[in-house]
């Protein structure tokens, strides 16, 4: 049988300026998030969400993919925050590459938070480090209970599971239980979090994730004799 | 910006296989569907509707795609037709080669309709060509209209688009006209047929559409001096 074909070259290359990211981003004490789902899972609106209800002095960026159109960029720049777009122009994924090159004349030590939101499909992007601290998996209750089991790649390489668009529950047949018993089958530890844009539920257990986290990680940068900014 | 990078001599293959895979539905007179969505769309549940819906004079088979699981394969054999599935263990789409040896021991005279149900994934599964006479895009109304002008490349290959789960449209922001205007603007011939599994709205539609091309597929067979079935 045929498998994907990504180049250990290509992997390598990729993981070679992940890692030189990675390392910019310890410096700088910023915390860096990869969300991953399915085209039309609720990623775009649930950062629309996030900036808006992100305290005041967390210094947040965005950079977000698409292969066309720049819809989400102008979306999420309505809240005040740096936000770019890369436009992969048909690639399924985004990779260390793109971010490094859109991040330049940004400087890290000014960002606490740097979201990315990555190209709507389950299954490339799970192969490329971006430089993240954490991959998120965004699925939404319409997606249908399975998907951990179909698409295990990205279920076992991210640390929290956000179950969007919960006030949809009502109206699909999907089992929450199911899909919390599914995503643990494939890891164990994963983090759940269940929200809803919509009406708001879970929305404030998500931003106290990532007030957490964000914190955390200045608390490190601040250990290792960076400067911090809370 | 870093392009997908599909080698050339890895898609000269598949078009070699595709070619082969072409001549034989043509000459067999099988209508060969490629059915290409999101993780999520409903492409499953059209499948088993469909099945249950089939005029008994179609012979018709399902391949069907997931990275892990066989699932689907499992839902749809319910329904008394060969099922078979693809498990691609970790590639992202279906490829020329998969569905060949999969077909192997099918005597494809016998088959009048082939659906392939390909890996959930909106890019990658639109460079593959399998052989099939139509690409069909199944888009979710809970995905959002962006979606032909995010992910164009599908929606200008694909002849239809099957709008599905119209039953969730009063609990979504989703407008019908806009997704339309999308598809059409990436588009202008695309045909569109709107469906819900649940309700079954749409279903007969969706069938007839079915009959007539399955109908037009023999008689073209028919004319090159080849057995028919109906």
């Amino acid at each position: 049988m045929t498998q994907v074909r990504i180049e250990q070259p290509v992997l390598n290359e990729n993981q070679r300026i992940a890692t030189r990211l990675r390392e910019a981003f310890t410096e700088s004490g910023t915390l860096c998030l990869n969300l991953i789902s399915s085209p039309g899972s609720g990623k775009t609106s649930l950062l629309e969400k996030t900036l808006e209800l992100l305290p005041e002095d967390v210094r947040a960026a965005v950079l977000t993919g698409d292969l066309q159109t720049d819809n989400d960029a102008r979306r999420l720049a309505r809240y005040g925050y740096p936000v770019r777009q890369i436009t992969t122009v048909g690639a399924c994924h985004l990779d260390a590459k793109m971010v490094e090159k859109h991040l330049e004349g940004w400087p890290l030590g000014e960002i606490d938070l740097l979201l990315i939101e990555n190209v709507g499909n389950l299954v490339c992007p799970t192969s490329y480090d971006l430089g993240e601290e954490t991959k998120i998996v965004v699925l939404s209750v319409t997606e249908g209970e399975d998907k951990p089991l179909k698409y295990p790649g990205i279920f076992r390489k991210a640390e929290l599971m956000i179950l969007n668009k919960i006030d949809l529950l009502p109206y699909v047949p999907f089992r929450i239980e199911l899909v919390r018993e599914n995503a643990r089958r494939i890891h164990p530890e994963i983090e759940i979090i269940e929200t809803s844009c919509t009406t708001g539920g879970g929305l404030s257990e998500w931003m106290t994730w990532l007030r957490q986290r964000t914190k955390h990680k200045h608390s490190k940068a601040a250990l290792a004799g960076v400067e911090t900014y809370f």
